[in-house]
């Protein structure tokens, strides 16, 4: 529907936010802000017919997508305040002693913009994760200008939402260039982008191997840059004994719940339950096992999507020693998924990588253990994730402290009692975790705190007052935290 | 003199170092901390034969040496705070709010340890950047065990500080595994460092082609790490104009200074001069020649790096339209540096990508440039830097705001009227920089911030307040800066 752009388009577009990088990061936060929240304003006027265009294009329902619009809103807003509240910079001065020998210079730090970072939109999140989403936000409370690749399976959503920012960025007189929306469906497109030397990193969520081949090629260049890609997980949930003892049939009917929203469709979605075999675990599954049966089938975002869910769901129930305890009791229509709950005995589990792949939609796997050594086994063993999930009392955590300390070392969000779904907005919130659910553990794509992506730290050596960023003066004008002589303060330096 | 270790030494001192990760991790701050003053402590203890040692094996002089072991052991004892501190930790707290809709969990996140560390020292700092250095002082605060494989260049050196760190694990009752030392001379050695699963992190202070080599394999692991390789700078020197009438002598007479200080044997060295051709460059330039003169060549670390300056050095000088300003009257002994200027005009410097590269040693080459503009190309068209420097007046900033925008955007730390040379140890330090000054530019090597390399946060939602961490309990029982609710504070949560 939409042309690709030409390898020309893409270098002229990246020529021009290198320009408007210089432009850009010399604007006050104050002035990032307004332009964050004019976004905002604009996306909020495209109204229903926003909602409409998404509807068609991605097959969630209108409540979801004005759910994620008001998300995607909050973020734009959130992130916005963030900036200029500016605590994200980490300013810290260590003021001048020349008296010592040798004499200590004034240094000031904070941090400044990468430069133009390139944004690879989500299929599932056609607001929240793509054109003006988290990623977006967050480039340009950094600094920095955006390219933004269409993801193809919501073309026309994108440009709905392209156009608002450009909008925005009129109205706001941001730099030519500080916003560009692009469509390539190739992987040739997507490599130009990345490998373009102004481009100086990369916002990405979608599949292993289209997050693996960015990272692959942004540390192939010449001068390597980072890319936050964040590529799924299975995200385990360990149910511990005593917790499953008490209540095996409500929190089968909790997951049946999760495992089933969006159709499965999130990056959260649990796809493992580890537990030790027996009469508990079988209250469970056969809970379990009935929700799942009364939950219908879902449309999927796309084709793609559903043909890809269907083959690795068969090929998963097809392996060695797996199990179908359930499958929804309604037949699929086209393009459909189906809710799907198996087992497996652990060590099978253990021995078989195929296992251990996440499958995009509802199904999960239940890996029976025969002690509670096992299930560290199984926890030892497990890739890196962005959530796990322990349904545990209190004597289930303080009596398994070993489990306990190898479930947290493999995850980003560590849940208690609870379902890994539903992705908070805010500070404390971290989304990301060991490799492979992201190339960069240290960061998260949702929260304030993802600004930080986009930036790294100068130091400022023996200049004058007069001369320094408004955030590092003496005065301190913009009355922003800052830590000074190793002291968290919003003082003035006198 | 020492014996390589083997492949399966270096495997079985990593599988230690994983099991004592398990519990140092689960030390309080206050512990490491101890753990790391009580290595101070022991450094110190080792007395002279500590210097001795280094001085035979480095031909650095007694005076360098002993300021660098108080540096160490500052290092140490000021990072040791900074752990204790807990500001690195960034804690942040978002209290649950049951009535939103979908209610609202309580989270809160707080970095952890990513696991051990491997750390490879550098040849011109034996105390400060390698065995008990600034990488293996921010692994342990951070919470990780460190292994450091020995730089071949004073492997006896880096036997007494590995026995002094190993004295105080003893005495701090510090799990089995948490330190190693070894001795490798190829690289193979150094591969299976990098490469084996359970190491998480390299901390790396050199050449360029060793830094590169161990990010590219990092990168290639099954699951990628991150790698912190600090390569080496020529550091850039911009004479702006109404400077350089103003006090052309002065200059020249510091910066001979810092260009021959330790024989130029810093990563920081100001290895390129970069001024509008005339007048007053050609005074700077007279001035610094005369100075250079009578400087003595300089013993260089080892017979390798001395070899290897006076090769980059007869190659730079021999290449077209390159002029030999000034070299030392004095003759060179074996293994000597000699301290040498050239200067070459802007259009053949930036034609010249062999003139980009660091010459290790007293050696600064002098860019004329036609007018402002050529210093501005020159600046666009420099590469990553450690530090970049501008010898200016007010006036001089203010006129040439592209100019400063550019310089700024290619380095770490950003000096005005000084010489990059010296380094303070101080939490506003940043001493890192774009690609190919160091693989991560987001990331010090210098300062507690150093401490976040090797550390990503965790997200712990629904916790019940027993059992989080200390950092993260509503009494805030370590009395810590936390942001609760998107304000910083030290109050306990009711």
């Amino acid at each position: 529907m939409f042309k690709d752009a030409t390898i020309d388009e893409i270098n002229g577009s990246i020529e021009l936010a290198w320009k408007a990088f210089h432009d850009y990061r010399k604007l006050s936060l104050k002035h990032r802000a307004a332009f964050m929240k004019a976004i905002a304003v604009e996306i909020d006027a495209l109204g229903t017919s926003l909602i409409e265009t998404a509807m068609k294009e991605t097959n969630l329902p209108e409540a979801r997508l004005m759910g994620e619009r008001a998300r995607t809103i909050f973020q734009l807003n959130s992130y916005a305040d963030a900036c200029e509240k500016a605590d994200w910079l980490e300013a810290r001065i260590d003021t001048a002693i020349p008296t010592k020998t040798p004499p200590k210079p004034d240094l000031r730090k904070m941090l400044v913009p990468l430069g133009p970072v390139v944004v690879f939109g989500a299929s599932n999140f056609p607001f929240a994760y793509s054109t003006a989403g988290g990623d977006t936000a967050c480039a340009f409370a950094a600094g920095c200008p955006v390219i933004v690749k269409a993801h193809p399976a919501h073309a026309q959503t994108s440009e709905l939402v392209a156009g608002a920012i450009l909008k925005a960025a009129e109205k706001c007189n941001m730099p030519k260039g500080i916003f560009t929306h692009i469509h390539s469906s190739g992987f040739e497109g997507g490599r130009a982008l990345v490998t373009h030397t102004h481009v100086r990193a990369v916002g990405f969520t979608g599949s292993f191997i289209g997050g693996k081949a960015l990272f692959d090629a942004a540390n192939q260049r010449k001068e390597p840059i980072p890319v936050f890609s964040e590529m799924g997980s299975v995200n385990p949930v360990f149910l511990m004994p005593e917790k499953l003892k008490e209540s095996a049939a409500d929190i089968a009917k909790m997951y049946a719940g999760s495992i089933t929203l969006s159709t499965g469709q999130f990056c959260t979605n649990p796809g493992l339950i580890i537990a030790v075999d027996g009469n508990d675990l079988n209250i469970f599954i056969d809970k379990l096992g009935e929700e799942i049966k009364n939950i219908a089938p879902g449309t999927m975002l796309h084709p793609g999507i559903a043909k890809l869910y269907n083959e690795k769901r068969i090929s998963a129930l097809a392996q060695k020693d797996v199990e179908t305890v359930s499958v929804s009791s309604v037949a699929p229509k086209e393009n459909q998924g189906t809710p799907t709950i198996a087992t497996v005995h652990a060590h099978v589990f253990l021995d078989n990588p195929v296992l251990h792949q996440e499958i995009f939609g509802p199904y999960s796997l239940v890996i029976k253990c025969k002690d509670a050594n096992e299930m560290l086994e199984v926890a030892k063993h497990l890739e890196g994730q962005l959530t796990s999930t322990l349904m545990a009392t209190v004597n289930d955590v303080r009596e398994n402290d070993e489990l306990v300390e190898a479930v947290k070392n493999i995850c980003g969000r560590f849940i208690l009692n609870g379902v890994p779904t539903g992705v908070e907005v805010c500070l404390s919130m971290h989304h990301g975790g060991p490799f492979p659910a992201t190339t960069d553990s240290r960061y998260s794509s949702v929260g304030a705190d993802g600004i930080k992506r986009f930036a790294r730290p100068v130091s400022f050596q023996n200049w004058a007052n007069e001369l320094l960023p408004d955030e590092l003066k003496n005065e301190n004008p913009l009355h922003i935290w800052r830590t000074v002589n190793n002291e968290l303060t919003k003082d003035v330096i006198k």
